[in-house]
């Protein structure tokens, strides 16, 4: 399609540290690989001090700065707000957005609470009947070894699901030493590991599945109570290298569910697995086979067929880069070619174009996103009360 | 050590299904492959089929046999009896044979439910009072890439124990054309997979980390209720093959766990896994560094220094067969040349002698296998109420 | 730095098919990540094609077109030829670029023949005289675990190299249905397997090890002598789909060598391995330790320290994604959050412009191409001759 | 079958220290595990030193000791020779023991020389006419994973064999401190690493595809060609610890090669490869599919099958622990739950007294050993000279 026949997007993005310089990287390279149906442009980042915004935005691309995000509002060259900063600012920007008819796409997760979550909704509803979208940046949905496994649970290839067993594991927290940062401030971050990190793995689990959790029992840790402040933070207060503050999220999550169908999922979001760097570890077993992943070896998804031959039947290790069968793949480079990290975030960009144009609705929606918030929710009380409860 | 040096260990053994065939294996092989201090010898076995019993013997290398098993202890030439039959009967046989004065080696779990188990460690105090040994049968700690698991962590390579992962996985019930057994029968099993395999990775986690599980919460699930009885059975009933009965154990078991030392544990025990056969996961994250182990690669264990420098770092595959650093392996083969599945019996087999002869209480000793026991009983009550118990 | 600091360097490409397409993406994104001494510019870039090269300079982001090469040389605005075409044009143009004070990237092979490999090497000699760079696009080398391979064996990490051994297994060519192309076509490609991608593993070698390739014995084998002819060669001529033509390469090329330090080479490259899909894996074994990569794993690189001791030694597997550590990763994302295939070519152009704007000349050089040709040279005759020849 | 309705075998036994170990735990397992036609015993054990071999007969399980292996061959009731002596010895004692109408089995390699590889096989027919019976221990034949190797080859799942890949590395004489033993004295091992390990990976080759090797071009080197002499030869000669001795051997051996299908080979053996312990690797692709296997994983056979759907096609990694479908398992353990090392032995017994029993030949044959010893030989020679050669 030449460039003629495609309607404009502006984009506006929002914050631009590490998801802003992910989502820049998407929006720049989209269009190179993928032939988008709309002609998307990098209208302006938004960024509270005027000099480094200023920066970012030749450094990543973007035509022009604001320093207040309501501008973008105001600015008809803008359709679409791209959200990339902390969680307890989502709603507000989010909702003004929508209201203001701007398309949006908001990191994850997509409220501090249940109850901001749900507003966003109303709005992303109201929204959706003027034509305008919104969509949640579960981002780890557009690898293409995960786009295949929802696949095989969608062609029945596993059968029912019996268990889902999750893990997010990372281990930059583990030294004490480390210092605060927003990420363990429980105003700004809304909680620790369960809600950066556990909210992937409960997203990815419902995507794949196609199951809702319904039921949830769970244990919050934090490991370490103080940490020192941050050198920037430090020389501020005149107080030296010293200070410490406390950490008010978690640390650690683990709960055990109970899914929609039947089956039951165990999972476990930390910070302080040693060695374990971005160990996004995910296995299904349903009763005809079983899938498995590793984020460490995320070009890779695993498959087991119990239908196949006992002598024969083991685990696959499916190397996701082949054009003619894996989801986006074909855009990119030969077979083996691998894929990393940032790669997602391109595709995310490709989707929420494709369902813009097309007049659809983008998943993961607002409603998924608050569906994910809900088990989180229901996680930290359930760890509160130390019982089960519905989510 | 010349036979003439060494006293006689006379060995009775009760059952000779799959798990006397691995203690069989285990009596037979030791002597040859190990300097034992006292002369071992296969003197009876027990069965309540004469014909059966008479085979069994002929096969395993059994020198006599008996159809009572309260015949063991009025023997004389009977030192020590090998309890290998199902959990129901663990506490009568055990207790009555170290009344008698015979050391005994108890299959596990140690009994199926919390009050047999203190008896018996009730019935192994006053044994040990008079010189006389008992044991219970976690054999997974005596393969040597446990071994070593637990003895870096004794040597605080890993630091505090920050998290436990644990897995037992297996297959064999996901089809539901499977017929009964007494392994799904409440009444001769006391449990499922819970006390079947969960109990293995009870016990291993203790074993490793040298803390004990505090707390827990869980859930049990039977996912096929109804089974096909087996043909014998079906035989015998004179109905056919059409008959089915009820399944009234746990297919699976999940629970989170608080541990002494306050790391946080996840354990998960299922039959229901596809393409996982015998899948013994563990993983533990601690301040200073992380161990993994799967049974499915049984020789190696995998270990991560965080005191490594940066550029290096990296989980250590270890291959656990180096004769001058790892346990039991100098009596084997050479280096890569690796061990099996029923090479624990035979070393199990080897420090049970070894603590006979130098009077000294075996581990894991019947107060351990208490301690796993409560461990499931907290399980099965907190699954039934829905909350969190203490141990 | 700012660009006003920064001198321009305008960027000229020629062909824009699979090469062309990730070099683009590493100019494009190559000054987003990292922080470039020269402010690069893609000005133009070459196809024979008018409407095809002005389709591909929209979609890779060029700012003008040219169909003949010839007048990249003339342009002012072009300071640097990126050559992206088939190995029998890469000396004429090389050569001509590097003689009009054009900085010269060539694409791998260096040349065809050893002949054409020497001419581009004097005239690299010549301009690097006036100040004017050239380099060879061995991009692999520019994968952070490659990178720490050879630091590693640079500081003496694993001793006297003792073995190399070396794969490079894809499997497109296994159908005998796939059709001809330009790469198993001698007069275009030069050679088939051997060239294609023996060639990086000779380089990976020689670059990792600090060694040369001194003498070599090798065989090449065609499997698929006569193969279907594309469908747009075949309309042209005339006469349907059932033409096929001679394959006139190599399908696969093994090779044993000697290294200039004493140890020994094992090579294979082939495009018939069925399941491999771009495995390129290296296994180096020296007197105090051992390296092993597989780029199926590109982000992790495996290395035993065979000082450690024996109780905890083994393969450290190492994800290279440490920014204080590894080899550009800095300029990415946090620990674990891997890299794909495309980013070595973005480094590629980090190190390209980095060396011309400190007047160093930029490794690997044509000289360094050259040395490669060589051993491809000797296996080609060894393979003819059955003996082993002297590089 | 019952003791009464079986043919008695009387085995004697040369040689007692590694493979005599190895060959006794076979026999006495053999019995235990399986139903042998032939009722098995170890009649007595061949050494040089009364004292020692007494205390081996004792320790490994044989009736009676022998000080010349030349009176097995005067006993009525030894039936068969197993000979586990260096190589040098082999041709004498299996000779010898044929022409007395003893069947053989003759660890490998079968010979120092083809000459004596050849009168070995000559006297094997002479006794195979008389329904002697004679058979070489290529153990590693005997792994189910390598059994099932070949099943799929001679299936046609792989098609028309294009690359065997094989690799036999260990890493015991890496330390130059190492000493000096027979294993590195050409006049009784013959050769190095070609001869001990090599041996094994051309057999396997050979096994599994059913194929030939029809020419090869190697190379060997003596990495360290002057090693201490080991302490108690030292104290014999009364010079001390410094003593040194010459290498006589290869440290390792490198070669290619053709098979009788049209593929080609590519084989290493050595002990210098740092981290490698046992580590036989074995990767074969064919036209519709590959096989992988990992002595380090032995319970493991890794198969692509090229006909499966692009989207699902991917390495299965085969468990190869199923009763119904896998050889000699059934007789073992409960999937999942591995053999090592051992096994393949024990396997070894289970198929030549089966052979012995039902009158057959039993493979591997003489010829098969003396088809490898001509690769091994073709090796060497080619190695001098520099060329390839037929075998």
């Amino acid at each position: 399609m030449g460039d003629a026949d495609r309607a404009r997007l502006g984009v506006g993005m929002v914050g631009y540290s590490f998801m802003g310089a992910a989502h820049s990287q998407a929006w720049r390279t989209a269009p190179r690989f993928f032939d988008l149906p709309l002609r998307t442009e990098m209208t302006a980042v938004v960024g509270r001090d005027p000099e480094r915004v200023a920066e970012a935005a030749a450094r990543l691309g973007w035509d022009s700065t604001e320093t207040d995000w309501h501008r973008l509002l105001e600015r008809d060259d803008v359709d679409l707000v791209d959200i990339c900063t902390p969680g307890d600012t989502h709603a507000e920007i989010a909702i003004a957005a929508l209201d203001a008819g701007k398309h949006v796409l908001c990191e994850k997760p997509l409220a501090n609470t249940v109850a901001e979550a749900e507003e966003m909704v109303a709005a992303a509803d109201r929204a959706a009947a003027r034509g305008v979208r919104a969509m949640v940046g579960f981002t780890y949905r557009r690898v293409p070894a995960i786009q295949l496994a929802r696949q095989l649970v969608a062609d029945g290839r596993i059968g029912q699901v019996r268990h889902v067993r999750a893990q997010y594991l990372q281990d930059w927290l583990s030294d004490p030493a480390t210092p605060l940062s927003w990420r363990m401030d429980k105003k700004k971050a809304g909680s620790g590991a369960l809600g950066d990190i556990g909210a992937h793995i409960v997203d990815l689990t419902q995507f794949i599945t196609g199951e809702q959790i319904t039921g949830v029992t769970g244990v919050l840790e934090t490991f370490v109570t103080e940490r020192p402040v941050a050198t920037e933070f430090a020389g501020l207060s005149g107080t030296g290298g010293d200070e410490t503050g406390p950490v008010s999220v978690d640390d650690a999550a683990c709960f055990l569910a109970t899914m929609s169908g039947g089956g039951l999922g165990v999972f476990e979001a930390t910070r302080y697995a040693q060695g374990r760097k971005n160990a996004i570890r995910l296995e299904i077993n349903g009763s005809r086979g079983s899938l498995a992943f590793d984020f460490e070896d995320m070009n890779v998804l695993h498959f087991y067929d119990a239908d196949e031959s006992g002598a024969t039947a083991g685990f696959r290790r499916i190397v996701v880069t082949e054009s003619d069968h894996h989801a986006y793949v074909a855009a990119w480079w030969p077979p083996g070619h691998g894929l990393g990290y940032e790669h997602a975030f391109t595709h995310q960009v490709v989707d929420l174009v494709s369902a813009i144009a097309a007049g659809d609705d983008p998943a993961p929606s607002f409603a998924d996103g608050l569906g994910v918030q809900r088990v989180l929710d229901a996680v930290e009380r359930s760890a509160e009360k130390g019982i089960w409860l519905d989510v």
